[in-house]
Parts: C-alpha cells; structure tokens; sequence
C-alpha cells in the first residue's frame, strides 16, 4: 500500500474508531499497526513488514490465517445460502457441528445452544443454571460463584463474575452480587514451590469452597471456572486438582459447575479441551474464539441433559428458554467451525502440536535464567512469565514504567505481536506455529526484553 | 436432499440442539424447518419447497440472500486476511466502515466502537455512558431509563433495560435497577384514535419522563430507546414527536438519549436510520442486524465526541473504557457491511423500496376490513396487525388458543416465513422485495388468516 494511503487510513482510524481495551491517548504520537496480509501465524503491515502473532489475535485463531480448507468451506456454504434464522428453521452445518461439539467435549454434554461471542456464551450459561434452579423447584438458588482473577467477558453479567478489579470495579454498581473464592495461583508459594505447598494451596482453596458450599449450596447456582489457565487474570495455571475437587466438590453439594473454556478450548492447552487435564466434565461448558479457528464470531453453550430436561415441557407451563441472537447459528460460521473440526482429524493437528509444544517447554527453559524473569509457565501452546525488578523477592517494577507496554512496543520492532497482561508476557500459539518458528519467536522475544531492562537494571 | 438424509438431520437437531427462543417441546412431533438454499427473498427447505422469509431472517437480511455483490465482498476479503485482532492493529475494512458510519449515521456521532451483535452493542452504550458520568464528575449518576414493551437484547445487562416481562421478570434477581417509563402506544387509544388524541397521548408519555427528570437527573445516565418502533414488544409503532420531545428532555435535563437502532437501522422504515422521521441525533447510537445486510455478526456503538473526550487522556488516569470482544471488528464483517452501504448508494435501495413500501400500504389496507383484523399499522418496509377475538372490544383470544402459533404453522404450507410476536401478526422485508411478491405475500397471508381465523368465529 502506497504511502499516502497509508497516512488517509490512519488519519481516519484516529478521527473516527474507538478500539476495545484501549486508552486512546497511548495512541496519539503513535500508530496502531495497519494490516495488510495474513498468512499462517504471519501478519504484515502496509510496508510489508512481518509479525509473529504470539497470541493468535486474542487466543482466537488456530490453524493460521488463511487457511484454505477454511476459506474454502466459507465459499461452499454462501454457495447454498448465508444468514438465516435458527428459530423455526434449522440447518446441516448448525445441526452437525452440535452433533460434532457433543462428540468431541467432555462426557455428559449433550445439548448445543449458539451465541455469538465468549461474553453471550456465559451470559447463557448463567441465565440457564439460574432458570434451571427456579423451575426444579430450587427457588433459592439464585447466587453464582466466581475465582479471584478471573475473566468471563464484559457484558454485565460476565463482568458480574470477573474477579479482575482494572476490567471489573468501575461498573459496581450495575453488577449483580456474586462470590469470589481464592485462585489456587501457584505463584504465590515464590521460590518455595514444592508438590507439597502445591497440594496445600490447592487444599485450602478448595476448603474455602467447601465452606462457602457448605453454609450456602441452598443460595448457590453455579460456579465459573477458567479450567486450568486464568487467562486475562495474568495466565495463571493452576494444578488440575482443584478442577477435581472442585468438580467433587459440586456434585456433592448440588451446585452447578460452569467452565468457561471459551480461552482454552480447541487444543490450545494441549488438550482439546482444558477440563481434559483433569479428567472431568462440567455441568456447563463455554466455548467461543477458537471454536470457528479464530475467523468469524460463533459460541456455544453446551450442558447436561437434565438442565436441557427442566426447560422441555408444555409451551402453557412457562419453561421456555427467551434468550436468543439474530445470528445464532450463523451457518457460514458453522460450517467454518464443522471444517476445523475436519481439520483437527485429518491433519492429527493435536498430535502435531505436541512436537511444538516440547520445543517450546526448551525455550521457555531459557528465560529461567534471565535477569528479571519469573515464573516461568506453559501448558501446552500457552507460556507466560512474569518481569520483576526483583524477581528473587518478586518485587514488582514501578507500574508507571509500564513495562509491558515497553515491551509490546519493543516486540514491533523486533517483528513480534506481544500483548502483555501488565508486566506478564506471554505467548498463545497457532497450533499450526513449528519448532523453529518457536525458537526464532524466543530469540526475538529475548532480545526485546534485554532492550527494555537492560536500561533499568 | 435425499428424505433419509434429511430424515437422520432431524434426528440429529432432535438429539443436539436446543433452539433460541423456542419451547423445545413445541417440536417433538413436529419439524424444524430444514433449509438448504436460500435466494433474493426465498427460502428453499430440503424438498426444494419455498418461503417468503417476510421476516428477514430475524429483521437482519437488507438486500436479499446470496447476495453475489456481497458474497464477493467475502472473497476479495478472505484473500487479504481474515481475522485479527483490533486492539494495538487496525485494518482498512474497520476504518473504512467507521468513516461511513459517522457519514451515514445521524450528525454528531463522531467515533465508532465494534462489537458482535445486538446486545453487546446496547451493553456497550450502558457502560460508555455509566463511565463517563463517573469520569467527568457526576457519580451520581448511575441509572438507566427504559420504556414499557421495549426488547434491548438478552445478555443481564440489555434484559435490565428491558421492558418485556416474558423475556425478563424470571431473572429479576440478576438484573440492576431501572426505571421504566410508560411506551406512546397509540393502540391504546382503541377506535377512538384522533391526531388530537395521540398528540396528548404523547405529551402524557413526556410529561412522565418531564417528570422523573426534574426529581432524579441528578441520578439518571441515560434513556435508551427503540426509535420509532418497538420491534419485539409488538411491533408498537409511535409518533416521532415522542422521539422529538425526548431528545429535547434529554438536552435539559442533561441525560444520554441512547437510541437502539439495532432492529430500525439500514432502511428498514424508510429512512436509513429511524431518528431521521423525527430529525434528532441521539447521544449514543446501537447498531447491529442489518449493518452486515444480515449476513453475519457485527455491531457498532456510536457516541458524541464528548463522551469519547471523557476517556482520552493519559494512561496512569484510569480512564481507558476497559470493554472488548475477541471479534471485535472483524474484517470480513467489516468488508461485507462496507459493501452493503455501497449497495444501497449503487443501487439506490433506499428509492427502490419507496415503490414497494407504498404497494405494502396499499395491500395493508385490505386487512382493515378482514374479520379479527386490529391496528393495521406500518412504516417503511416493517407493517404489523393485531388479531383479536374481538377487535372492536379488542377482546383478545383466549392465549391458550395460541393464535400467533397457529398462523405461523399455516403459514408454512402456504410458502410464508411468518413469526407472530403473541397475537401480533407483521412483516419486516427485506429491501429488495418487489412490489408484485408483497402482492402475492399478503394474499397468502390472507388466505392463512382466513384458515386459522374461520372455525373460531
Ligand atoms: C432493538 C433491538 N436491540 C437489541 C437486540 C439484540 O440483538 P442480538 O439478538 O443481536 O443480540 C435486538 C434483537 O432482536 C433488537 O431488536
Ligand atoms: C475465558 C474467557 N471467557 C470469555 C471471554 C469473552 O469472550 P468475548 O471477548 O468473545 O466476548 C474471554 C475473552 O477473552 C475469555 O478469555
């Protein structure tokens, strides 16, 4: 793209868009980078200049961009037709990718419903465990229960649960009241981790459940859970145990476990889904971002049977379930979604991953010795690590350094998509991303993070 | 499709999906409609039979299905790039069409925040005027206003401002407190409906708002609205001098007129947008549905340069509007509604639809004097009637009868898409429809109404 155009778009996306999360001012003296192509976990701007997109565009995207099966399947469906209504009217590719969501999730899943977007696929979820309760009879429960750092989206009802007080403590006051129990962040134990201290954090976190379930279960509807990685909250992995206990945990005491796998679903953790880790099923599952290989807006809610069962009656008794979207079950997205399934199976595309997730569990190895760094984590195509000035006593940078913001910015330059959550740094990885790629993405990423620190040391 | 494919796709929605908005029940022994093609204003089902979808798919589709202009927009789209993220990146489609939404939209609108769809776009508005408030020094102000019979969407916070009580008393609990004021229904006015009395209906619906101004502005963020028309609710079509008299309120009183065009935007009833019959700018703008011509998820928020102002300043200021989506701006929803807007200049749709706007008035009149028939009432390309046991008494059918219900299945045998809203029988066309098949939709219409109608009188 020539020059001048270049500086017409960019003049007009500073007079006339408003981007999400961000402080528009940040962006006065400086340009939001203009993309022109996309190809694999490559973006290039309007010079032709190349990025890495280590965070798959917001842990969206999974096969790359531009696949062509996807853009393929995307031309075949506007082939036989594009939006219609999925009330009274039904379609294969909404049909068959709940057929196949149903096969693929964990056990005991067994009905689909479509939203658009991570946010409407808990907003969903909530709306059907506290509707489930109020027609079983269980009028009282009517709470939901939600982890410190965590992160379901920003529609009132998602913000409702968010445990993440920069996205969350602004909107107080239109936010219904709901339970924070602690996050089992193994971060906390510093330099004195051990499976021990794991295992008796992971202990009292879910005590402070079981006491919580044990005064209240009556008032309780639901709880919500990233499985596995709190993402927004900082790519907090915490151990697979207390999805067990929490899972045991619910049974038990007749609440409903809600997970959230809108971040991690589609492979990202190394399994096709996170719940995986720890071998358990929940009562309702969130899935959006790479449900469609991070191409186009498509969510799912799925549940149990018996939720489904309390809602199926005479339309005279008043069970329906009134919640809905124009574009619910937008066919081309379905049949994008339905192809990346094929995709999964034919290009053993987990399996693949695996061999670019040992490489990159090597390379993360080799921050552990950086000045600055703590923390180091992965699970799967996710790692993340934390910058410290003091990463022995875990003494944080000034937070108007913006260290994080230093980086994104440094990481431009070097050719790399870094979006950090604060002074976290993470990667979320294409599934489609190689071993060398990984390796030239940390060589880079190691040399940004030598320029930003190596003036503060 | 062969009658055992589609035998065993049945089986499968049976088994996988649970339906938006639907009593499932409603469909164990009968069938979802199972469309496989789609073209112009045409539906076809499995066996090749046809439907108007005099709905528009949910009041999204503008220019018919299968678009070849906008089906090519996709492809040029695709190869460029598909997805990425809008936060740190920006793309030529999302600027191109936030520069053609401020031109297109009413004056004063100035910057554009995406998001998916209908609700979200409303729950951005909510929390862009709540922050802003609490940015420039009114905290008080925490409230929101909504009129009777209003629909806003379905995620907690959209159903807050929702003035529906089948949609929205079940989740009380959840939601935050609003403040509803009574809806200028001028079907309240019975057979006895003078210009008088309507101009006094109106001023009795302001003096309400007059009046809960003058005692809580102080406390109040925001009125949001459906212009013109309140679309679920009823299809309540109301004078523009409401709309008049609201913005003028608004102004005094120092409260956001929030205007939700998310159903009346893109043509639908006469004008681009519906503020335009009453010539006011609201201070904030929803749109979604047809701003892709109803082919796939995106929505836009627009607001006055003020409220941007209120969040531009430096980072450490905590004032950044902390709200995004995963798809946020996705690009090839963003080439697709840019090709849209090029439709409707190219083709002169909005002319275009005059001719087959004034065949809907003509045809719209025969149902005066049919049997049942109450409050035949229309704008632009949307026009709805009510049916009543009675309709001089309005004495309405017993609801068990489930009249709406009734005239939907009828309606399938006769090639007609008909979705009641309860006893409320309407279209919502697509702009392309022709003045000749409006003609042969309403003869339908009337051949079911008869149908439906005849054993019960
Ligand atoms: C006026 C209005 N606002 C908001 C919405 C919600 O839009 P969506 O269904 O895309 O969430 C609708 C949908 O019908 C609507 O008619
Ligand atoms: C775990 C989780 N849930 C929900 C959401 C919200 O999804 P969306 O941005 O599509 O509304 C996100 C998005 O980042 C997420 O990470």
């Amino acid at each position: 793209m020539d020059r001048e155009r270049q500086q017409e778009l960019r003049e007009k996306d500073r007079q006339y868009v408003w981007h999400p999360f961000t402080q528009m001012k940040d962006y006065a003296a400086q340009d939001h980078v203009l993309i022109e192509k996309a190809d694999g976990i490559m973006l290039y701007d309007a010079d032709g200049k190349s990025y890495y997109d280590t965070i798959s565009s917001w842990w969206c995207n999974v096969h790359g961009h531009g696949n062509p099966r996807i853009k393929e399947a995307i031309r075949r469906q506007l082939e036989q037709f594009d939006h219609i209504m999925f009330s009274g009217l039904t379609h294969q590719p909404g049909i068959e990718l709940a057929e196949q969501l149903v096969q693929v999730t964990p056990d005991g899943l067994t009905k689909v419903f479509y939203s658009d977007n991570g946010s409407t696929a808990v907003e969903v979820a909530i709306k059907m465990s506290f509707q489930y309760w109020q027609q079983i009879g269980q009028q009282s429960k009517t709470n939901f229960v939600f982890m410190e750092n965590s992160y379901h989206g920003d529609t009132i009802g998602a913000v409702s649960v968010g445990g993440v007080d920069l996205y969350h403590a602004m909107f107080k006051p239109l936010l219904f009241n709901a339970i924070r129990v602690p996050s089992p962040d193994v971060r906390q134990l510093g330099n004195e981790r051990t499976p021990e201290r794991e295992a008796a954090l992971v202990a009292d976190a879910l005590d402070a459940v079981r006491t919580l379930f044990r005064e209240r279960a009556h008032e309780l509807a639901g709880i919500i859970v990233e499985p596995m990685i709190q993402a927004a909250g900082g790519m907090v992995i915490y151990p697979a145990a207390y999805l067990r206990g929490l899972r045991e945990l619910c049974a038990q005491f007749n609440v409903h476990l809600i997970a959230d796998e809108v971040a991690t679903g589609f492979g990202r953790t190394g399994r096709m889904f996170a719940c995986e880790h720890a071998g358990i099923s929940p009562d309702i599952l969130c899935l959006s971002k790479g449900l469609t290989a991070g191409m186009m807006p498509l969510a799912a809610t799925l549940c149990r049977e018996e939720i489904y069962a309390a809602f199926y009656d005479d339309y005279a008794t008043q069970k329906t379930f009134f919640h809905g979207h124009s574009f619910t079950g937008n066919p081309v997205a379905c049949a994008v979604a339905l192809e990346s399934l094929r995709l999964f199976r034919d290009e053993a595309v987990l399996e693949q991953s695996q061999a670019a997730a040992n490489t990159l569990t090597e390379q993360m190895n080799t921050f552990t010795s950086l000045p600055h760094v703590a923390d180091v984590r992965q699970l799967g195509m996710i790692a993340a690590l934390d910058l410290y000035r003091d990463p022995e006593t875990r003494t944080p940078f000034a937070s108007d350094l913006r260290i994080g913001t230093r980086m994104y910015h440094a990481g431009l330059a070097e050719g790399l998509i870094l979006r950090p959550l604060g002074d976290t740094i993470y990667y979320w990885l294409p599934l489609c991303t190689t071993p060398s790629q990984i390796e030239d993405i940390v060589e880079r990423t190691q040399r940004v993070l030598r320029q930003v620190t190596a003036p503060l040391s």
